[in-house]
């Protein structure tokens, strides 16, 4: 969720980027009480994510500007659609037109791919079964909020937010959990027992057979990474509903909708946001 | 250029967004005394960028951590290729880890896109003559040194970092600066007159006919948006040596080696930046 | 968790706070190469917490100083014991004094109190279950990740961190998933479906009647907020092991075993962090 | 004094620890239109402290909460008492009532235990002479701002704020002044000569018989630390007004009125901030 | 350019350091309720710079405080001209009274240097040329925005802001390109070809000889340094419109009209910034 | 004092101002590995002061400079001396030079202008008593712990810090105090009784005719501004050794010594701090 304080802070800080010291250009072309009315224009079908944050971009840099989104977050639109107009002193609409698009065209990037999975694996679940379409943490550094906002305007789901409010035992994990000859479920146990209560645990798995021990030791998700169909089906069955199934690895436009298939619940998909293109919209400005 | 203020504060934004009050995982699951080594490693081929930046994550988050980068940035290689060894505590790795290639895979992907544009235009312009492939200001917000950083490791050329180091006036400034029936060069010429003397002015233009004034009104450099091949070669026999021509619009891999062909000094390519998507490198971790 | 980023930021804060432009007493009264050595001393008996805190007030003031701990975190200890010991600059030493026991008799005081509530429920549970004794947001605005490190030292556990990791559902909630007749599982079992599949999430009851409809609709701990202690045990009959069970309100010392005969798996306490008092710790500093 | 600016750093961080990506149950559970109002009410008498303070937590959540204080910092009230009203939309209110609270129970729980002291001693110096009830340095890290205003609140008086604003010689001071056989009056005048002349200078001393060279060395305040009373009324008598008279140490609230009757001016008292205990405020909030 | 961002940053900053935890006089001595007027007036004659600094001084401090501004930055005045008059609370206005008039006082200092050494080369340029006087990066730490601000409204020109947005090659930089008996206007083209081409390049040079060779690299401006008024003339006569000719060195206010009739095209001045002092600005505060 | 936390915030955000992404003609013109010393050499006689900051600009741009200083902050040089030498990475000691010089010259200045008034009135006072000078408020922006060290450098002494720590009653205030016919001594002790025992208290008057009510009033330092010499001594003569003595206004090195000479305690004087040219002092650099 994008607070009003993560906005000033993010946004302020890319606007100061972008322009530590004025824009040195509209400042010397500009007369300082032209005024100007910009529209922001799609160039190509999408969904909208970061409405909000275009917004604040134009008040940040001037209080005075006045946006109008005539669109909202995960809306989706054609090419040449007007999403919003702003209009307010013409310097200011100038100085902070790039750093407004470069949000919004990446924002709107990641939720209109995420609405391409979304839509992949609509109905797609055995006996129609909505499956989800999760993020991972492989987001660009400093904009995991404002991306995880994004993949929940292009109908995904968010999954934990950082390495503090989730527990993810992979392979390493495991492997040490069970030095010794000791038992993993067991060891999973009683390593759970030190959680917050609160916590809920993934437990990453490679293969079948460790799933009983996994769900023994008290997982609340265990995830399949790089299975098969088949061994995703066959993981689906095994569990059984005694924990929730996420599916990772090798998920892509292609695949996803077969890997939904196998009745798992969550597919994390990275590519949402590590490798999502920024969307083409531009922002025509007329000066009065 | 990387500074060291700069790494310090934003790869110890990044960690801390990953991990605001530590990593739940590794604390519960790993001993305290556990150590670790871990490779970096190609999944795909590509050209490195942001090794210092990888090595950051890790001795940020603890000091005692060693990275040994076997590649520079702007190297090449191929899939497979082991990039860097890092070892260290078990717990600090695997909380370094996901920051470390968050950063690495997205700059490395830039580096690489980069590489590609700077490939295909090698030697194409008239005579052999070389040309440059340049970023935009459409980089990633907060991340913009880091992106440019990526660019140069790629070969490519940096354009100005921000609104305010460089001047580059485009349709809407001309229109004002001619309101009234001023006289463009003129116009020009005396806004420049106010300028630092060590500011660099770009003008974009989008018709030749505008070039004769932009370049008596004093532009360092013309911008051809848009221009057809044609229009382009006309340009660049129109300014004669007298600016830099830089062309912009309509630039991909399919297209930037007509582009080069044409004469131009500078082809500036947004899509360096705001549409690379991520390497695909990974890190490779063995408990001791 | 105490990450270095957090020790370096929040006791630098307190330094500042404490001394921000120097201490003149010292630097006025002391030479400025004289050493001194100094023993932190148990005025009471108690258990630790904060010793990192300790060590990182005195090298944050000067990196020369040494500590040398000698109890750890979560130790119990008597009066007269002492805790660690610091040589230095004796102007560093008492420059750093007060902050380095402010927050040390603080964490303390929290580690000691909440020992008291863990050791008052030591095998009290219906055929001798232990019992979870847990914190709650309850704490000093900007020391959350500070006390809670201190209810672990102390043999406590966390709950949820903050608003944007877990959910809680109390009376206002429910009575608008409520509004216009609707059934409270069925709206309880919607909104789980829009979360992360990794948030946990509590739901708050006042009343046993409450409980079938919650657990339906997903609740992963049911909170049994002011119940009787008869009620307690007809909560966890009802619960019967289809949720974590969690009492809350009215606990203090003296109730806090006959809360824990009842069967619940967590009892959460405000009064660990927010009424706590400082445990009686002091520095006994020679100058050489 | 709490001015603006310590207000928005201090209360912000604080929310920001609190919900960093926002508050993932009213924004799941409540419609983002719904509205609410809130009391503030007292569970127990008190005084209170941070007024202020609570209304900035709503309105930094949300600039357009409206926040009506109906009691004074300072005032006492009754079990029971509505302190204050809050009206706005029900997420934002549910959002900041924790921090609200935080800040509003600590803060008035010092207000409180401070007017426990402040009426222990009313009228009980020497001829009725007043005597002040002072604070210390032992605050909580981060907060020393607003416990110090919560003091004021109760009818106490501040003491010096930081290190940086007025000296305090202790023992290890003192000692270091007499090295070499020096004469202490003439070490410490010499010392004090090279001070601001702004820098009040108090020095704390064990003895009877250290004060008359205290006194010829010009200190402000004498302190005179765990003195019998028959001690401090000798102390008072050979001080005879030359100077500002401050006991400290084995102050509480059995000793405090008989200390005050020894005829000192101050009274200094570390547990008005470091053990004072929240004080029951609640908050009851109806969701229109 | 003085943006929103670095005024509510840096003036805040310097209120903040100017009375960390509220002016303990106004609120002490004067009533929460009274009003009161001020004339910012002149003392004696100069340049106005810092008009917009000044008001939010005291907007910061309170809001609800009126500054109206009667004369602009840039604007000459008289000694006893009234420049700005402010309304608001009374402890308000003398809160941030020092505050506002230590960075009015200063930059108007600076304003009113540049300003005379603007006069002094007004005409003076060979046929009347205008020659321009610049600024340097010898600036108070912190303050560049702020004092090159202050310098433009004296009439004067800004030259790079930082190391980071224009190339100088000085002495040293030369003797690197030129080791091994390298080409001078060869190696000083090869660097710049690795530039941005937005990159300005200023070569500082200490000899006529060194021109031809930095000319025919590429320099876009010669700086000749510490040249007698001979050696300029020759340097502009041998540069000939080739490049930007900067003069540096020996430059005050009895040499530098001479040194604007040499026929350069900047004069660039450390002392404007460096060694300007404070005018005597004043504020006559009636308190209502 | 300028603490470790001051000399990296200020010292570092001096670098970043400078330098924001890196110093573009070093990285450009200079191989990374090659080396240089520089020696910091007066060009004019004068008292250092930032000796430790000018280090700090090199350690922090790159810790592996050497820097050792020859001269103590206080000392005197000549013009000619060489007063530090600096060692390490060529690219390191040109990017960090000109923010060295820029604090160093500003508070050697200081110091050097503060020595000369301290040199002025050595013996000035009656019968030869020792006569203070003291720094204001009217420090630069952001500085004022930096110039507050300069001062004591050269000799001086501080006057408050802030707002925040110290009492100074003018005109404004006691106009107040005396509102509805007040009795002045009366309202004035009534007003420090508030404050913190510790609070220093300086009272400005204008005549000599309001001393004996503010002397009665309790002020701790009388400060008598803009009296004539005659004034002043009989201000000395009333105030009797009851309160310090300060004078200010029309303060300049023509006239302080016979300020002095009327045997005033302290003098007041802003041009140290507000009006101090920059002292010559440069960097030699050799690169190997």
């Amino acid at each position: 969720m994008l607070t009003p304080a993560l906005l000033t802070r993010v946004v302020g800080a890319a606007l100061d980027e972008d322009a530590p010291w004025g824009d040195l250009t509209s400042t010397t072309l500009l007369p300082a009480d032209a005024t100007a009315t910009a529209d922001l224009v799609a160039r190509e079908p999408g969904v909208l994510a970061g409405g909000e944050v275009f917004a604040t971009a134009f008040t940040l840099t001037d209080p005075a500007t006045v946006v109008d989104l005539h669109v909202a977050d995960g809306d989706a639109f054609a090419a040449g659609d007007v999403l919003a107009t702003v209009t307010g002193s013409a310097r200011s609409l100038l100085t902070a037109e790039r750093v407004a698009l470069n949000f919004t065209q990446r924002l709107s990037g990641i939720a209109t791919l995420t609405a391409a999975y979304v839509a992949a694996v609509a109905g797609a679940g055995p006996g129609g079964k909505s499956v989800r379409i999760a993020d991972t943490r492989k987001t660009t550094p400093g904009l995991r909020a404002f991306e995880r906002h994004a993949v929940v305007a292009g109908g995904g789901r968010n999954h934990r937010f950082s390495l503090s409010d989730a527990v993810m035992a992979k392979d390493n994990h495991l492997a040490v959990l069970q030095r010794g000859g000791r038992d993993l479920a067991t060891a999973l146990r009683e390593a759970i027992a030190t959680l917050p209560h609160t916590a809920h645990v993934v437990v990453e798995v490679d293969r079948l057979d460790q799933i009983p021990a996994v769900l023994s030791g008290g997982a609340h998700t265990v995830l399949l990474d790089n299975f098969s169909l088949e061994d995703l089906r066959a993981g689906v069955s095994l569990i059984a509903g005694r924990a929730t199934v996420e599916a990772s690895g090798g998920v892509n436009l292609d695949t996803v909708r077969a890997i939904a298939g196998t009745g798992v619940d969550v597919i994390s998909v990275g590519a949402l946001t590590h490798s999502a293109r920024a969307l083409d919209l531009g922002l025509d400005v007329r000066i009065d």
